[in-house]
């Protein structure tokens, strides 16, 4: 997608073609850093200290990674395929991008490997960003419809947290629709949530459409419902960490308040996700584990000041702070991936 | 209510009995610093700029302003009352509060009105006092109904903004049920919705909650759903500015997100009001204007950083930032007020 009038993806390779460049995440939108990773350390480091985030850029960093250790030693392989999968323990795409690469070069001789680790990792590059622009071109048909049922005002598109290029390689799986509506000419303007604690939506989300040119407005999570009932939101979609079996969705902390109102107020609500998001392996959202992440994400902000970065404290008392919650089946209007748009039956039937 | 161990309520008469003490809330939790008010403009200026909010605290310190201005020369009646009608002009309360003092004292003669005034100034603090507590005295036998179904863990409440005794002169009206319970015994602990953009759950109802004693822990908007999916949650128990006719409830927005959490959950929504506050001559929710305010209150965010207070920037994006919604009074389970805890059916006979 575009940033600074620029079409870039949020990691790629290195003009020398030995390591890959990325966004420095933490800093967005207060400055935009691209940082050039050139070891697998370095891809560790990023990774772990959360330079990136997203599960698909995670794992493309990891990939990259791996090229990283292979080039500079071939037999290196256990090693660090071990070291930068300890980095984010929990993230699927993590362990399934270092596997992918593993398996394309283990039976190569060690000095072949590295080359072969970064065209394996290109091409992970290259399929996640296929895979988010089909699931923009299957929404964009949805974004279609909608717009045509009132042509004569913009299209408003809520959408919760940051599902899009920058946790992605690119177009992002939430925002594909987005972008290509946009581009396609249809006059679309996105209400994107905060999302406390860690305000992605107001960060990054807010960041990204601003860099491609999408007229969109930050609003406080609280006031989705409203917009709803006032008919200011035509659909309402989101990313997701998991869908389970059942076809409940995890994602961000705050999507089952938006769900409902969705719900409530018959706006489409739609879920976004290439098909490796879906694990039919976990029965339903009941045995997906919440994780509980620091309190001071929440009892702390940092931003720019009068005066340099701050960090401004937002409440005195205990604060808790758990990072997910499920969004029931029956509150998803839609499953959008790349092979599709699907309802339950079907996103079940395809895996 | 309780705070640093006192007895204390949120507006009273100054020791020389000429003047009115609040407390300056827009630098709660941080500091607490109590103003003597000591003439009708600076009541308006209190009441303007807020460091003084909630809808009875408004009415009583416009109601001890007009004291002042009349205690100063008994024929400014019209002239403070409308100077300091002004300084909100939307608030219900502060018309009605004035015109209460206005029409105890304006058969007096002018040399009279001062003391008059300030008599009926007391006793429209007693008289919101007494109706807090009766709201508590109701709420409390819902509370211990709710505990007598898990005597063996805490009774989990969640509320939303701050609806408190820093919003009324004391008990607050969400809040009386919570101080009654803890004060009975009742091992109480209440999730305190952080409330953005302008944050009065996690500074000041928090800090109520603290100063009083009662254990709570702040929470993220987004976060009560998930908490009532997990039977975390035994009540939610919110204020509001205005119910009408039909029982729509409009309150703090994002008061409505809950509520349909509450409802998906099968967990009790309680609105706690003073019949003052029960609107029957507007039809429905439909007809509440919701006040638009500054963008700012979102985007900028102030608090306690490394080197005294600092104000930092939240997104670089346009905010929009609408202050109330409404929750339909299908999602309300039952209206706490100073006469009972009733149905819609009775709320609106007993008006």
């Amino acid at each position: 997608m575009k940033l600074e009038g620029v079409s870039r993806r949020s990691i790629a390779r290195t003009a020398d073609r030995r390591g890959a460049a990325i966004l420095d995440q933490r800093k967005l939108p207060w400055e935009i850093l691209w940082v050039e990773l050139r070891s697998a350390d370095e891809a560790a480091t990023a990774i772990r200290d959360m330079w990136t985030r997203g599960a698909p850029l995670i794992g493309a960093t990891a990939a990259y990674g791996l090229a990283m250790a292979l080039a500079e030693d071939g037999t290196s392989l256990d090693a660090a395929h071990a070291m930068l999968l300890e980095t984010r323990p929990t993230a699927v795409n993590l362990r399934w991008a270092l596997d992918d690469v593993a398996a394309a070069v283990r039976a190569l001789p060690p000095e072949e490997r590295g080359a072969a680790a970064f065209a394996r990792a290109d091409a992970i590059c290259d399929e996640d960003a296929a895979a988010c622009r089909a699931i923009g071109v299957h929404g964009l048909e949805l974004l279609k419809d909608l717009h045509a049922r009132h042509p004569n005002r913009p299209l408003n598109i809520l959408t919760h947290c940051n599902a899009g290029w920058l946790a992605t390689v690119d177009y992002g799986t939430a925002t594909a629709p987005i972008y290509l509506a946009h581009d396609a000419g249809i006059p679309v303007h996105v209400w994107v949530d905060e999302t406390r604690p860690r305000n992605q939506g107001a960060l990054l989300t807010a960041f990204e459409l601003a860099g491609h040119g999408v007229p969109h407005t930050v609003i406080a999570d609280n006031t989705g419902g409203l917009l709803m009932q006032r008919g200011q939101v035509d659909a309402v979609i989101v990313g997701t960490d998991r869908v389970t079996a059942n076809g409940d969705v995890c994602n961000k902390i705050g999507t089952y308040l938006k769900a409902l109102a969705a719900h409530d107020n018959g706006v489409p609500f739609y879920v976004a996700l290439p098909f490796t998001t879906f694990d039919p392996a976990t029965a339903s959202g009941d045995f997906v584990p919440i994780e509980e992440r620091d309190p001071d994400e929440l009892a702390l902000l940092t931003g720019p000041a009068a005066e340099g970065m701050a960090t401004v404290r937002v409440t005195a008392s205990p604060a808790y702070n758990p990072a997910f919650d499920v969004t029931p089946a029956r509150l998803v209007t839609a499953y959008v991936t790349e092979r599709g748009v699907l309802p339950l039956s079907r996103l079940v039937r395809s895996s």
